[in-house]
């Protein structure tokens, strides 16, 4: 692990879904109509939200984040043997008001009163990610929201990175990438960004061939590796 | 469905792990040294082999399908906390000679003698559908084996599926192409084959944008929709 490389950089770039905002809290809102399935629906749901994304980029074939999120929680509904237009709708409403995980918000606005610059890179469609951070109180903290709508491909595809060197103007080496996502850490990592693994759920190390330079259980253990690079 | 599509073919092309080879077989065969974990271990290294071959495309890191597939299985052993050399060798190696499923090697002799042209096209390195291929005594019984060893990305890119055109030299709609993954069958559409989903495990319907031409329960319905397209 390399604690120094984060603390050289000069802006802050976080993951939105697993990351800053907690996707499980969808349906633990509906946990009542949903029972044993629960824990089944929510974890097919996020898998063939991710499968679609990387699919349709694949394929060259793009829908935005909200039909992608759709779709996937139709293949789970089916899956579980739900067919219930109501429950859907309500399911698909909580993606725009989700929970952030508890350390969030201070750790966020830790980092901005610090002075550092902070930005969202997300494949969300922009007013979902406009809705959730809004939603959550987190929205006046980010300098940018950056979003694949106009890109049509989504992450790892390394253009979706540099979205974030070409609109804070930074080399991909200057940014400290924050995600929860395996996955999104190696395209990162791939791509040039300094990484940080919010591993919350103890998860094995994805076998791609980049590596995150610091493996963290919580947002939170960001701030020490930080403040050597108060920027105020 | 529209059968008619099949009908007018000029030639078989088939995907190969999972829809000719049942790659639960390679597990099925160390069943002892895993006891109660085979499922989960059997469900997470076909899950990541899948994934690490999209996002090794998306991100532009291309490595072969024997080292995805053994970066996927590395993965797994570790998620079901397993650190076995010899057991991840004796699994590596069983991917060289799988099983196929049961009506698969009459099925494609029946398609031979009746003239029709076949292929297999692949995400697999040459040497690892070669292998698998002969051991099961199919080999002799197609006229390509096509893998994207050379272009170096992996379905569901487009350019994966025009491998089949232009090495059997036809449009992409006198192709019908057999998968049982829904993905693929997304994909193949998507580029223009007509497809036929093997949908042996009845899963739902992938939520992408193309649908298969015909769905069937195993490999053999496929004879009867293939009868009068007879061109020997």
């Amino acid at each position: 692990m390399t604690e120094t490389a984060i603390s050289s950089c000069r802006a802050f770039v976080f993951d939105a879904y697993g990351t800053l905002f907690d996707v499980g809290s969808a349906i633990k809102r509906c946990q009542e109509s949903l029972g044993g399935e629960a824990e089944k629906l929510s974890d097919l749901w996020r898998r063939k939200q991710l499968e679609y994304s990387w699919l349709r980029s694949l394929m060259g074939d793009f829908t935005d984040f909200w039909n992608v999120t759709g779709d996937a929680l139709d293949y789970a509904l089916a899956a579980v043997g739900k067919n219930d237009p109501v429950l859907r709708s309500k399911l698909m409403e909580t993606y725009l008001s989700l929970d952030t995980f508890p350390e969030v918000v201070q750790t966020l606005q830790t980092l901005k009163d610090n002075g550092h610059k902070l930005a969202i890179l997300s494949n969300g469609a922009r007013h979902m990610l406009i809705s959730a951070a809004k939603s959550s109180g987190i929205f006046s903290l980010f300098d940018e929201i950056l979003c694949v709508d106009e890109l049509r491909t989504y992450k790892p595809h390394p253009s979706v990175y540099q979205l974030a060197t070409d609109k804070l103007e930074l080399e991909a080496g200057e940014i400290s990438f924050q995600s929860s996502n395996g996955w999104d850490i190696a395209g990162a990592g791939h791509f040039g960004f300094k990484t940080a693994w919010i591993n919350r759920a103890a998860l094995p190390v994805e076998r791609l061939s980049h590596k995150a330079d610091v493996i963290l259980k919580g947002l939170d253990e960001l701030l020490p590796l930080a403040a050597s690079t108060k920027t105020a």
